[in-house]
């Protein structure tokens, strides 16, 4: 029928037919071929296409059974997924074991489960939340349920960033800096969902990220480290498919949250955690108080599943950064690496601030002694050299931060009045950038002229767009037209 | 594309397209065509059939835009619809007033919600139960989205069963008792969805159940009743497609069961309604503890919304009636009318309580008279003379019970053992009916000819199963075989 789900298995029956076999839309019917067979979920119609004796069945089925058209199959009808029955339990504000949380992780990364029947799991962890034991187990259950990186001995440190904060590329400059001291870090990052640019997509303006793991492993012995895309590795795959229907209601529940950011680090058998969670207007975590709770949350499962993770709150009211988007975001790293003195400087801070918290997890230096030797890695040039290593090992592109392309069209936007920049609105900055292009086109996006905490006089220049289409550049113009972008008092 | 979802609107873009225009799966569309406008749930796609520049839509969004294929569209992003903050709310276990949940309901029936986010919306009303109040907003939302039926003067009585018992084919000698006795009693009934047969193919053998709102409000103006067919109807459209995301899980929300049963009643402007609560082993409600509390939310909605609702509790361990199936059913309901001494005195005597009851609820009995009055009713003939008026209006197809065709193979059970039966299993009864054929062959089914209290002998005749098919009346054989059925002791 060349049409695909995206996984989940499909079979298309003539309504007269499913009468005729007590067959219902959403039940299950299990598909022979030859010695292969597969259980796919029943759409019925009226199509003529599909009259009574026929059944369409989408790209999935026919790729799994191998079948050509107009070929005879056998069919029967199917049980339902033990999940279902746990999921229920669930539903029920039951507490599930660890047995049935796998077997609903086995089914769903098996595609055995249903958008619908997906919706009632992710519904009933949301209103009945899992405890700490449950989270513990889903995160298990997540992990085991995809591949597994095994890359050298313990410390294998690893970090994460609750995101929602533009800029704040601190990946690329940690990754560097723990290698380069020594630490083994497989470090895999996401693209842009809803932001201006995912560390991925920010990597990948330099070098190549769309690595398997197999190059992924030979890169870290080679280096201890990468910065490569998670999506292209089969880690905690579950996690892909609950993401998908979790988000035409945004949900975030807190254990589907700690179970997906866990149970990716111990697929690449890390040991040693940092999280960092900004918070502050705009950042996914808005208040102080919240980001608390999801630290004591994160340090609650840590014990059980035998990992050490450590948590660092921020407040974060503005960018971390100049750049925003994926090619001046590359920039404003390089710079940092290069010890330039067009750095942001803001940057540079919060990356020592965690690299050197990593070291001292990771042993490398005393209690209280991180930051420093942070600090001397990056001003020595030893993190740069790093940086280039492994890009190199990933296929370098470009490492000149003044050869990096950005869009032909700018627009700079002046400030209105004096004062002194007390906020720079994240969610506005974020809209600006997407709308200018972010991260389809990488190299547009927004740069960040006065930073946060800078005085300003009437006329300055604040911030400058890029973008290579008229229509965008326009609608971001009316943007910052109809909005106080930086507020100056 | 030739495919329909069966209300949603689904448009595909390519990926290219989708990732260009920063669209994402399950995102919204505003489709514009000429005047014409619509909004469609976006699927993305690698399909070479919708290249870059091609949009593909389902047959929902063409019939409503008037599309031929190859022609030009406009589209832009469309916002979400309110109702998903609305849900939101819900699963946050916050309580929702009257506008907000009809909000959900109207974006239901107008197709605007994906499966997913009426999933949302079944789980929140799970988890986190309506109270009294939303419950009452539910069901004067789920009425008001739908037609409404306006017929004579209060009192217009109307009557439900909570299902789950074979046979009990009582809405079919109620409703003439009543109608003949003067009351206006405007009955719609389901077709079988898991169960042997529903009222709507019982009636179906004799008469036609495929009714619109105009001819229905003819015929209860000539005979003062009815028995037609619910879904042929547009009353409280939104039931069907909240049905629709709860079968996966069979979950049975006592607020949406209840919204459910009452929106319909309304729909048709009842006043007065009982709702006959059979429980036991096998039925809906399988204790009386849960029949007493299903008893108690009517009653407490009741008031609210302005209706008298009657509840009666009946312990119910075995079929009513002898015929399972709706051809072996309708005989039944056939002899009980007419008084035949082959009627199932079971069945008889329920539905006179029923009746009594309501005709003392319609005030034509004084209290305590009811039932005396509907066994004068039916032995008086009455009863059987307004069965015939009303089934001729809905367009008569059989009235003699002896013409009713049966399948023609037949199987019957003898006792194994001498005794008394003291169960007939409710759910294996149901089972084998539609492994023999019910519904869709509506001539299949079972006739107990034993039935429940009844001492037999070793090798009395039990019961016979009617099949037209082979396979089906083997598969039947074994169920028999491997259980239980008849309990004798």
């Amino acid at each position: 029928m060349e049409i695909s789900t995206g996984g989940i298995q499909v079979a298309v029956i003539n309504k007269a037919d499913a009468s005729l076999y007590d067959i219902h839309p959403l039940d299950r019917i299990k598909i022979k071929y030859g010695k292969k067979n597969t259980i796919a979920v029943v759409n019925t119609t009226n199509d003529k296409n599909i009259p009574s004796g026929i059944i369409g069945l989408f790209e999935e089925p026919i790729k799994k059974l191998g079948l050509k058209d107009g070929e005879h199959i056998n069919f029967e009808v199917a049980p339902k997924p033990k999940s279902l029955d746990y999921i229920k339990k669930k539903l029920d504000n039951k507490p599930l074991i660890y047995s049935e949380l796998k077997q609903i992780i086995n089914d769903i990364v098996n595609h055995r489960l249903s958008d619908v029947e997906m919706t009632y799991f992710v519904s009933a962890c949301y209103c009945n939340p899992l405890s700490t034991k449950e989270t513990v187990f889903l995160t298990k259950a997540m992990t085991e349920e995809g591949q597994i990186l095994k890359v050298g001995k313990p410390p294998i440190v690893d970090k994460h960033c609750i995101g929602g904060i533009p800029g704040n590329r601190t990946t690329m400059l940690i990754v560097p800096i723990l290698a380069s001291a020594g630490l083994i870090i497989p470090k895999t990052s996401s693209r842009s969902i809803t932001s201006p640019a995912g560390t991925a997509d920010t990597v990948e303006v330099l070098a190549e990220v769309c690595i398997d793991l197999k190059k992924m492993k030979e890169i870290i012995r080679k280096t201890n480290g990468c910065m490569v895309w998670g999506g292209a590795l089969n880690l905690s795959p579950a996690d892909d498919n609950i993401i998908q229907v979790e988000k035409p209601m945004s949900l975030d529940s807190e254990s589907q949250l700690l179970a997906s950011i866990i149970s990716k680090k111990l697929s690449v058998s890390s040991t040693h955690i940092l999280i960092d969670i900004p918070y502050g207007p705009g950042a996914k975590v808005e208040t102080y108080e919240k980001a608390k709770d999801v630290a004591r949350a994160f340090e609650s499962i840590s014990k059980s599943l035998k990992v050490f993770i450590k948590t660092i709150t921020t407040k974060a009211c503005s960018p971390i950064g100049r750049g925003i988007g994926p090619a001046l975001e590359a920039r404003d790293v390089l710079w940092v690496l290069m010890n330039d003195n067009k750095q942001p400087y803001d940057l540079r801070e919060k990356s020592l601030n965690l690299a050197g918290i990593m070291l001292e997890m990771g042993k490398k230096a005393k209690l209280g002694k991180g930051k420093e030797m942070a600090e001397e890695i990056l001003s020595s040039g030893k993190a740069y050299n790093k940086f280039i290593e492994i890009l190199k090992a990933q296929g370098l592109k470009i490492k000149d931060p003044n050869k990096i392309p950005l869009a032909k069209k700018t627009f700079t936007i002046k400030a209105e009045k004096n004062g002194k920049i007390i906020r720079i609105d994240n969610k506005l900055i974020s809209k600006i950038a997407r709308v200018a292009g972010t991260p389809q086109n990488p190299s547009s996006g927004i740069f960040l002229i006065k930073q946060c905490q800078e005085k300003v006089k009437k006329g300055d220049n604040l911030f400058t767009i890029y973008s290579d289409a008229n229509d965008r550049m326009k609608y971001a113009k009316e943007i910052v037209k109809e909005n106080i972008i930086y507020h100056i008092r």
